[in-house]
């Protein structure tokens, strides 16, 4: 919904101008087999800035909202960032699949429908924490992927920023798990998007490699909050999300 | 606005209640002597979850909007952090005013309009980036202080949060600065807001002192992207605060 809906906006906004924030609300459930409207609302057309809002309509409710801003592309007094992951490439990984061998029967349900709804290649850049966790150990929260697009895309930048965001949300909330031996695909264990916010710092090639980094900040109060990166090739950071979800094993 | 917007939001909320996030845009500049109308909407009574926004309209004219989501405070199957900082406390600190030996007279009155509007103690956790900006240091992107109100607060959670949030905002975007050799105050320095997040984790107190330990992710296409934590004397994370703004040099 959240690559959607910036789709929706972007569709109402001048072609020079590029996204570069997003804010989301996910309100109500979803209904995957019911058709989704999305309204945009003109919020304002500035002279440097144009903001969008979004409201995710199914069958008379919002289930969802959105709010994004886009910008025109400028030069810089300042250029500064975070540091890059020190990873290995992609080509040296192999694919991002659960091992049979290490994965219950839930865990490889979990996979599958997850690779359904996100056609992305995945590369962890070291074992996937779920791994550890099911030898009993205790990761910190922290996971890496490379991922792309498994198609390529059309030129448009607004394409390549709306696959970032739906490929934002794959694995994002599961960062939070190790520390606690849980991963997604337990039994009971309840794990749901509560808001999304993205911020795109220069443009995105999403079939092109790029390199996810996550981390867990907090969980809490059947609550976590999770932060993540998209870096190029090239070590330049590309966009930064953080998401809270609900969290949380089933009573 | 921020503050004041969450308030409105807040007061349409029932009492057993509380925000856990909210999300804002700053959409045109507004004037300290017009009034505010804060516009709330109603956008959902959940079983679980409040979510409101808030259109801020000056003039006929919305100069500013938020989301809010509010919850009832619940256990939780997982518990986890980041890390506090290793800073000493408040108590062996001097305040946090700007010396006039460091400052010339623009960073004086940048200085002085901040107070009055933030009524906040302050206490640097070390030297203030800036004083090593003047002696012609390029010290990281990071800042830490110690805040409290100036006056005790009501016991009202919703005041406690809404002063958190106006204090959010004091000096986030500076943290991003030093790395430049940049400060506030600095003559044809830009900096705004272009918008704010806020993920509350566990009750505030914000007339006692806490730590907000500030990081500068990103720099880049003329606007700056920083997070902040928000952490009690024992250490526990309260909130958690991501904002991007405009900052570059006027040319």
């Amino acid at each position: 919904m959240a690559a959607q809906a910036l789709v929706a906006a972007g569709l109402t906004v001048p072609d020079d101008r590029v996204v570069h924030s997003l804010h989301s609300y996910f309100l109500r459930p979803g209904d995957l087999l019911i058709p989704i409207d999305y309204e945009v609302g003109l919020v304002r057309d500035g002279g440097s800035f144009t903001t969008r809002s979004v409201a995710a309509v199914q069958a008379g409710e919002v289930i969802f909202s959105l709010s994004a801003s886009f910008t025109r592309p400028r030069p810089s007094s300042f250029e500064h960032q975070v540091p890059v992951p020190d990873v290995v490439g992609p080509e040296a990984l192999p694919p991002g699949d659960v091992p049979v061998s290490t994965a219950d029967a839930r865990t490889q349900r979990w996979w599958a429908e997850l690779k359904v709804r996100h056609p992305f290649e995945m590369r962890f850049v070291t074992e996937p924490a779920r791994a550890a966790v099911a030898r009993g150990e205790l990761p910190g929260p922290r996971e890496g992927v490379w991922l792309r697009s498994c198609d390529p895309l059309p030129e448009d930048p607004l394409m390549h920023a709306c696959a970032a965001t739906l490929s934002s949300d794959l694995l994002l909330l599961g960062a939070a798990l190790p520390p606690h031996g849980a991963t997604h695909g337990d039994e009971n264990l309840v794990s749901l998007s509560l808001d999304h916010a993205l911020w795109f710092h220069r443009p995105f090639r999403a079939d092109e490699w790029y390199l996810y980094d996550m981390e867990g900040w907090w969980t809490g109060a059947g609550r976590a909050l999770c932060r993540g990166r998209m870096f190029d090739r090239a070590g330049r950071l590309l966009a930064t999300v953080v998401q809270e979800g609900l969290l949380s094993y089933r009573r």
